[in-house]
C-alpha cells in the first residue's frame, strides 16, 4: 500500500516544541494501524532562516513541497526578529494561497477534563466547526499609502471577494452541515457596516442555500455572533466565515472551550491537487517558548485531522484518527496535563502520554 | 443656567421600547440634581419612515439636529423591511460621520447582581473601556463589483485609514488610559494578516505611545485578543481599536460580563462642534420586539454617559451620572430584572424601578 510523504515544518517558537510530539503520536498511530507514513523535516519557513537568507523560504519551496501528500506545520512568527506581516506572508499565507488550501477547517469542541472558562458548560455541550475561507477576503496585499509621511497621509487596503472563492467555501460548509445530524449553518457577516463586500457575501449565501433545502441556516453579524459564542455556544453546528471573521471566531471558539492549546486546524485543498496543511491554531507564542510548557494537543489533534484527510474514507486511517482522539481524551482526563489545562507536566511528557494511551 | 436640548430618536424595534425608560430616568435625575434638560422627539431614522419616504431621514436632518446638545438614540434596523446596510448607512452611520463622532466609547464592566457567563468572575474583576474609532477604517462605502452577474464576478471593498483619523482616536485612548489608575492600553491589530492598513495602525500606535511614557501599552492581534476577553478579561484597562475591531470587541466584552442588555455607548465629538450621540449597543432586536422584555439598562446607562459628557466636569452633572449608576446597581441586585438577567419583569417595570431608586 502507498507510503504517504509528509513535509514536517516546525517554524518558530513553540512550533519547534510541539511538532516533535505531533510526529511521535502520528507515528505511533501509523504503527498501530499499519499505515505507511514518512516524515521529511525542513528548517525553513522560520524567522531564523529569514535572518540568514533575507527571505522566509528558499526560491524552490513550491517545487520542493508540491509532491508531498501533506504539510505538518508548527507555527511561524517572531516579531522581535521579523515583522509579522513579512514572516507570515512569506510562509504560511503563501502556502495557503499557492497550494490553494481554500478551506480552513477548525473544530470547536469542549472535551472532558478541560476546565471551561464558561460557567455551567459540560463536555458535549459545545461541538461545532468553524469553516474559514482561507485564500482571499480581507487578507490581501492590495492597496497602499498616499501622501506618505505627511499629515495628509492615508492608507487604502482592499478586501477582495470573488464569486469563485465565496461559492466554493459556502459549498464546502453547506455540504458539511448537510452531513451532520443537526444540519445547521450560520454564516458570519457584517453587511450592516461593511456595505459592499458583506452584502455580496450574504447574497451568495442565499443563493447557495437553495441547493441545500435540508440545512437550516441563518446569518449573524460578526459582533453579535462573537457575543453568542460566549453566551450560547451550544447553538452552533457549522459556522462559515470570511478569512478575517473565521480567524477571529476560530480563536474565540477554543477560548470558550478552554484553551488555545487544544485548537487544531486543517488547511485543505479538497480537490487534492496540492498538499493540504495541518497546524495548531495557537501560533509561535514567543512569550512561552523555551519553557517546554506548550500544550502539544492542538498539534496532535491536527495530526489526527491529517490522517483522516489523507485516508479519504479508508477505514484504517479513520481508526487511527479515532484512536488519537480517544487517547487525547484519556490524557486530558487522567493527566499528565500542561499548565494551561491545570497541570504541571511539560510538552514532552504529554506527547509521550498520548502516544502511550494509544 | 443653560437648558440642554436633546434630540430623542427611538428608531426601530426595541429602540422604541427602551428609549422611553431612558428618558424617564434622565428626567428623574435632572429633577433631582436641578439640571435643565429638554427632550424633543423625532420619528424618523426608522425603517417605517423609509417605507413611506424612500429614505431614512428627511433631507434637512443635519440642519434640524445640529443645534442640539446631544442625540439620545434607541436603535435602527429591521432587515425584513429594509436591508441593514441601507437603514444603517442612512441613519446611524451618517450621524457618526457627518457629526464627526469619531470616538465610540464603550464601557465593559461586571456589575453586581448580573449572572456572569464566565466561570469564577465577580463584580469588580472586569472593568475596562473599549475605545472604538467610529468614522473610517473598514466601514467604507468605497469599492464595487466587477464582472457583475457572471462567473468571473468579484467585489472590491476598501478600508480607509487616515493619519488624522488614526492619530486622534489613539490620542483619546492614551489620554483616557493616562487618567486611570492602572494606566494600561491595549491596541487591537491584525498586522500579521492584513498587511497594509494594520502595520500602518501599529506604526501610529508606536508613535503616539512616545507622548505617554506613563502608559504601559501592548498590541494584540484581534484573534487572540478576542480569546483573551474570555480567558483573562481582568487584564484590560483601555482597549483601542479600529471601527470593525471595536465593533466586535464591544459586543464581546458585554457578552463576557453578562448580557447585551447592559451595554452602553457614547459616540463622541470630543471637541463639541457637533452633537454627540448616546445609544445602547444592542440594536433593534426584531426577534424580541413587541414583548416588552428588552432590558432598558443599556439605554439608561447611555443616558448617564450623556449627562456626564454634557456636564463636562460640572459637579451636578457628575452627581446625576453617579446616582444613575448607583440606581442601576441597586435594581440589578434587588430587582426587578428583565429575563436576560434572570428576572421576569418587563421593560417599563425596570425603568420605573431605576427612576424610583434614584
Ligand atoms: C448597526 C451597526 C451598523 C452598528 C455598527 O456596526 O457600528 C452596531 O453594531 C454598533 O456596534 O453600533
Ligand atoms: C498568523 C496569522 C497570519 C494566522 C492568520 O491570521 O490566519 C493565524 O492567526 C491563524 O489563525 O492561522
Amino acid at each position: 500500500s502507498k507510503t504517504y510523504r509528509i513535509a514536517a515544518i516546525a517554524g518558530d517558537g513553540i512550533g519547534k516544541e510541539v511538532l516533535p510530539e505531533g510526529i511521535r503520536v502520528v507515528e505511533a498511530a501509523a504503527a498501530k494501524f499499519g499505515l505507511s507514513i514518512e516524515f521529511t523535516s525542513f528548517d525553513w519557513a522560520s524567522c531564523d532562516y529569514y535572518l540568514q537568507h533575507g527571505q522566509m523560504m528558499p526560491d524552490d519551496w513550491f517545487e520542493t513541497l508540491k509532491g508531498f501528500d501533506a504539510i505538518y506545520f508548527g507555527a511561524v512568527g517572531w516579531p522581535d526578529k521579523v515583522p509579522d506581516h513579512i514572516s507570515l506572508w512569506g510562509s504560511l499565507i503563501k502556502f495557503r494561497r499557492e497550494f490553494d488550501q481554500y478551506v480552513n477547517l477548525r473544530p470547536v469542541r469542549l472535551l472532558p477534563g478541560v476546565p471551561c472558562p464558561l460557567a455551567n458548560r459540560k463536555p458535549g455541550d459545545i461541538d461545532f466547526f468553524v469553516v474559514r475561507e482561507n485564500t482571499e477576503g480581507e487578507y490581501s496585499a492590495v492597496g497602499g499609502r498616499v501622501f506618505e509621511g505627511t499629515e495628509r497621509e492615508f492608507v487604502l487596503q482592499e478586501a477582495v471577494f470573488t464569486r469563485h472563492g465565496v461559492d466554493r467555501i459556502l459549498k464546502f460548509a453547506f455540504e458539511l452541515a448537510n452531513s451532520r445530524p443537526r444540519k445547521k449553518l450560520t454564516a458570519a457577516t457584517k453587511s450592516n457596516g461593511i456595505s459592499i463586500s458583506m452584502p455580496y457575501w450574504d447574497e451568495r449565501v442565499v443563493e447557495m442555500a437553495k441547493a441545500y433545502p435540508g440545512v437550516a441556516w441563518d446569518k449573524q453579524h460578526i459582533d453579535i455572533l462573537s457575543a453568542r459564542f460566549v453566551m450560547q455556544p451550544d447553538r452552533f453546528d457549522v459556522v462559515v466565515a470570511s478569512n478575517l471573521f473565521g480567524d477571529i471566531l476560530s480563536d474565540l471558539g477554543p477560548a470558550c472551550t478552554g484553551t488555545m492549546g487544544l485548537a487544531a486546524s486543517a488547511n485543505l485543498n479538497p480537490e487534492r491537487r496540492f498538499p493540504s496543511l495541518f497546524e495548531p491554531v495557537h501560533g509561535s507564542a514567543p512569550d512561552i517558548y523555551g519553557k517546554l510548557i506548550a500544550n502539544p494537543i492542538a498539534m496532535i489533534w491536527s495530526g489526527a485531522m491529517m490522517l483522516d484527510f489523507l485516508g479519504d474514507g479508508d477505514a484504517s486511517f479513520k481508526a487511527a484518527h479515532d484512536a488519537i482522539m480517544a487517547a487525547i481524551e484519556t490524557v486530558l482526563v487522567e493527566g499528565p496535563r500542561t499548565p494551561d489545562v491545570g497541570g504541571t507536566a511539560n510538552t514532552t511528557e504529554v506527547g509521550k502520554a498520548v502516544a502511550q494511551a494509544l
